[in-house]
């Protein structure tokens, strides 16, 4: 960052950091005005506010975008390398945050793809509290990632039992009762199975009610199955992360030793402050 | 308390005590006059109950509100600090409790509010079994205020996902099917999500529903994460709450002994502090 | 058992022993007789079936509870202490199984109370793999009990929460939306916050809808609350089912003794078998 | 297999082994030819599609059916002992792939029991990274089947309960809100205990939606138990699974050493089958 000029060192410390107090409120400023904008495009497509206020939100919006813009430009200004991150995952939504309403001059309509602008709150995880929310999230999202193959064989079965259950209904209860088709009657079965049950479609006779029966005692039982493996994981990465802190081998520098070892257990040293010191 | 006048102690000792006799039929006597008098608040919405027994029902909660209002100004009469008991939880909940009836001589309906009394109901945990009860409840608190964090991000992102998830479904299915403005469809969202499921409004195009079908599975399968997070703490406070006794020998300094234990398990020494310390 | 006659024990073996060939058949021809006569009673009231088989169905109904009558007199007659049994849990079952088709005689309708029979069938679990599943049932019945407590401040709060939140929504959605008096919207928000969602009142107004998604998503995260407390409990109980087979000790026959105890946590003797048996 | 003759064994090999480049590409091949003809059988139903392109599904059916009976054929000629092949899971469901077209020549509407072509994608666990979701799924398939007691007396319970649930409401009810039967009423006792809710049944008298809470309640309530249950279990079996290796110091003879352990902890000592046996 040798031979930046002065003052883009300087924006960019207002627009990336959070620590400076100017960085703060560009940050708050910033989660404020996204806010808004997503809060004024919604309105938008109330129909009743849009009679009355439309002019003035169509005008907040061309605000916000301009506002938005000039901030992405400002952003790809003052890093060192651009490229990266126009690349990177922020860099990407804050493009797409803008490019609506310039589209929507275009194709009339687009400008309600705006509120891809609320993954820009994402960035709120940054702002406050960074490190222990980041931390949080990080536990999370390991166990999740932990866990990924297990849910995968998990979805991957209910895929497959929602498709011969539906098909069974379609079977059953025939055209005339709502289930017009194999896939209509897959949605049911998962409507059913996920235990939503909106009843626009409800079987009418008695075998589609007793296996609907059954259905829904599946999807009743097996939601345990993806929430014992997600605690099971979060369980084992709690205790993980309170292990971690042990001690290391002053000659090899192994870590992950036992609370009550007392000898390094990749190179047999004996390790300080173990359960008997002697 | 000494400059206190003695009757004052002893009426607060029967209003604020639960231990002595007198004090026990006093908050016994107050919770059945509570659930008393929200029963009659609900009764009195009913219209057919209103019909017959109106009057009776306004009396009864004039009754109810004097007793009440005459208790609240004994409790604010014999405490040593009454400012403190003013600002207190309960001492707010006490007043809102009786503010109603008087407001609603001005504004009609205000009667309404006096469900409000059900929050006195709180005072149960601490007249039956108190220590136990609120043992349980402070475990459960600290289990709950300790992933308080991760259920935010949780919670932050989910409201990420429905707006998003919201937005598609109204540029998907149009105003024609019951989403007709962008609101409206986040709510649809956050029903399908949450498995609620009302049917009020529901998809009718093939997109839409492949999309519902997406949401739904989403929503049933992230109902795992807040289970794994508050069951990981509880589980985690349960152990720490088993643990928190562990002595360390005298001897040889081994850890992990039992709470009852009386001899060190690894070398035989007699431990300090042991279940029968003689 | 000295002094009863030989038939009677001959009988009681029959009838309440389920180790013995002749006994099992028993219990097993039994279940079957129970399970038949739910179902008669069930079929019977469907209209079409009642229209046309209904003669059969009453004369089966007869026959089972004269077969029960006569059961349930042999069981009191072969006990040595008939008052015990008539007492127990079972006991009472056995007799509220065959009241109601007397009762029928005198109060039309009082045969559907038959369905009591349904209880009986948890005789099953005595009959097939006794034991196994007796074990099983403990292990949860005593993870349910250890869990009351918490569970029962969790319902309280629940209960407080949904008579405000129903009240609030009285108040907000007014009677012309379904919402005719707090009654009814406390069942809204019970039927809301269990995720049920039945779809027959929901809100219609903005503000209504708004506080009807805090509701979702409060019931869709504390159904978290009482998965941990169980949970919890039936992890800490499988662990202490694990650890009950410990060694106990050879000096003061004390249990409960860690795995790698090398003395006796109660008396510091020598334990057998431990981790250095020098 | 020295008696084969070397087509069959080089056909074997590409047909039931996934590790040659010609074996993963014949089961790849195969997976999106079931995946193509369950979707043709699918949209063959959508009555729309079928009525512009019912002839090219019917065409594509045919060849689907002919190239799975060739496979089938020949998976029969080249494994060694065909009958095993012809009842093991995969062999039936094979079988049960192709027989529907063939039946839908004699009985008009079979041919939508072709879904259960989808039953081979369980295949699809196979062929990608094999191993690992092999031993996932048998975590998974260990902890569910660890836990089949204890689910089983949680679902006859459940079945008990919702039987007389169900009875009460239909007394309560009457045959005038929907409560048509007692299997109808139980029926709605089901819908509602799992939480799905359709709202095609849904009581309208006080008793009865005050009954109507206490199922929803329970409902919710008793969802933790199976959670409970499986989690349980799951954390168990992962815990199991780390510690399978122990093993014990052949000096001290401590155990609960760590998998990577080449040193005991407790004494320094060299560990046998350590990480690095050198």
């Amino acid at each position: 960052m040798n031979g930046i000029a002065p003052w883009r060192e300087r924006v960019r410390v207002v627009i990336f950091e959070a620590d400076t107090r100017m960085g703060k409120a560009f940050d708050v400023a910033l989660l404020l005005a996204i806010l808004a904008s997503v809060g004024a495009v919604m309105l938008d497509s109330v129909a009743s506010v849009r009679a009355e206020h439309g002019q003035a939100l169509d005008a907040a919006e061309w605000v916000f975008t301009i506002l938005f813009t000039v901030e992405y430009v400002l952003r790809l200004a003052c890093v060192p390398v651009p490229r990266r991150y126009a690349r990177s995952f922020f860099g990407v939504v804050d493009l797409l945050a803008i490019l609506p309403t310039y589209l929507s001059l275009l194709m009339p309509g687009a400008e309600n793809l705006l509120v891809i602008r609320g993954l820009r709150l994402l960035r709120i995880f940054r702002v406050f509290k960074l490190g222990r929310f980041l931390g949080e999230a990080s536990i999370l999202r390991k166990a999740l990632a932990d866990s990924r193959h297990k849910v995968t064989v998990f979805l991957g079965t209910i895929a497959i039992l929602v498709t011969i259950l539906g098909t069974a209904m379609y079977l059953i209860e025939g055209e005339g009762n709502g289930f017009t088709s194999i896939p209509i009657s897959v949605y049911w079965a998962v409507v059913t199975m996920t235990t939503v049950g909106y009843g626009d479609i409800a079987p009418q006779t008695v075998l589609g009610k007793a296996l609907a029966t059954v259905v829904m005692i599946t999807g009743y039982s097996i939601i345990a199955v993806p929430t014992g493996i997600v605690t099971a994981e979060i369980v084992e990465h709690a205790v993980a992360a309170k292990q971690v802190a042990t001690r290391s081998c002053p000659s090899c520098f192994s870590e992950d030793h036992d609370r009550d070892a007392r000898f390094c257990k990749s190179c047999g040293a004996e390790l300080d402050g173990g359960a008997t010191a002697s």
